[in-house]
């Protein structure tokens, strides 16, 4: 029996599918991606920011196939293959795209140690703190657990938003930090529709940031129309994804 | 009444008093530590390795005083204060040391782009699969839960171990992938007295690995006697820290 989420629609809409169409030629560095991930996005959009070349490849990740399990034994997306060898992670593949092609700017992280680590710790944050409430708040089924998850993720946007510089959260420079977090706004149209969320309820400064971000070109080359359809299995928790799966558990995101 | 970590045995004792005595001297960078904290230990360790100047600071986490709270409202050890600025996240500030003093070797990530986003994802998942397993043995209470979390334990280990170059994690040099998971090695003598770990039922190489990494002289500077006078509530499961409370939680480590 195929598993729940086997079934995915199976390639990108809209905006991204032009940038996924535009990127088919064999390059030394291969994307392996789903472009419903907001993980995926995260790299999609560091690709788009630097200019680098590459190969769009689109993986189901819930029927894994032999060549992509042969690079990448986890099996989840976002990986990169390069030069034949595989890595994965999000953001570690960022910042890999700054260390291996310093040539390509903006770079992803600023250059100044002290700013650098500064947006590392909020980067960290939007990982450790914001994505589990989002996720929780997706996949709570009551009425008492969507509301105690909807102000946990309330207070960390609001924690988030008091740090944002403006425009972006460093100021005139998108970096890593927005990237981090802006696929997760391109989806919380999501909690809006069915979780009561909204960007206003938060702060006049976190809608202020959201809408300004989400209009960044990478952002948009990157999004596709049908996120609804794949986020109907977290709305009814469904989902088996490894997160999905390890927020029902109470673990840590793998 | 005083929380229950509040009285904290104030120092570190053995090789590690003599280090903290060796930077008491004003520096433009202060460590703010505490002396039995395993996060604190990553930064320490660090900082040895790259003979950073450094003045060291004992915290009371679980008392925090003003000026600490000042310049570090999450209130967490390890925290840098730099040029006046506050830097927290133990892997946050291994990473600053490389950036902001790159004439101090050697530095804590590879040179080589590849190496370095692979050596970040084994530093990724030391934290996301390692710590928590440790912990969640640390303060199981039942026997079911212990055999569960040890089972857990060992799995992750011998992933790990599986990935071991020899005789460091990347093979002749030390890195940030050592650093990340050995300051767990120097206190998992509280795990094979409490709850029946033994690094060798995990893996002949894990127990290769520990043995080794654990004579690093940058990791013997940093070690104190008294692991255990500490860990006796986790292993109570009553900590107040912010990482024991999350385990309880069945949330991420912040």
């Amino acid at each position: 029996m195929p598993l729940p989420d086997e079934a995915i629609f199976p390639h990108a809409t809209g905006a991204a599918s032009e940038t996924v169409a535009a990127h088919q030629e064999p390059q030394e560095l291969i994307f392996h991606a789903g472009w419903f991930c907001p993980y995926v996005q995260r790299t999609w959009i560091s690709l788009e920011e630097k200019g680098v070349p590459y190969q769009y490849k689109e993986v189901n990740p819930y029927k894994k196939e032999k060549h992509f399990l042969d690079i990448n034994p986890k099996g989840l997306v976002p990986a990169v293959e390069f030069q034949g060898k595989a890595l994965y992670e999000s953001l570690v593949l960022c910042e890999f795209l700054d260390d291996a092609y310093p040539g390509y700017k903006p770079s992803i992280l600023p250059g100044n140690a002290y700013t650098k680590a500064y947006a590392r710790i909020w980067v960290d944050y939007v990982g450790k703190a914001f994505v589990p409430a989002f996720m929780r708040l997706m996949q709570a089924q009551e009425r008492e657990k969507r509301d105690a998850a909807r102000t946990e993720l309330y207070e960390a946007l609001r924690k988030f938003a008091a740090q944002v510089k403006g425009p972006y959260f460093l100021g005139e420079e998108f970096s890593l930090v927005d990237i981090a977090i802006v696929p997760w706004i391109t989806r919380d149209y999501i909690l809006a529709e069915h979780r009561s969320y909204s960007r206003q309820d938060v702060s006049a400064e976190w809608k202020r940031y959201a809408e300004h971000v989400e209009q960044r070109e990478s952002v948009l080359k990157t999004k596709s129309d049908k996120y609804v359809d794949i986020y109907g299995r977290y709305l009814r928790d469904e989902a088996q994804s490894e997160a999905a799966k390890a927020i029902r558990a109470g673990r840590a995101i793998p």
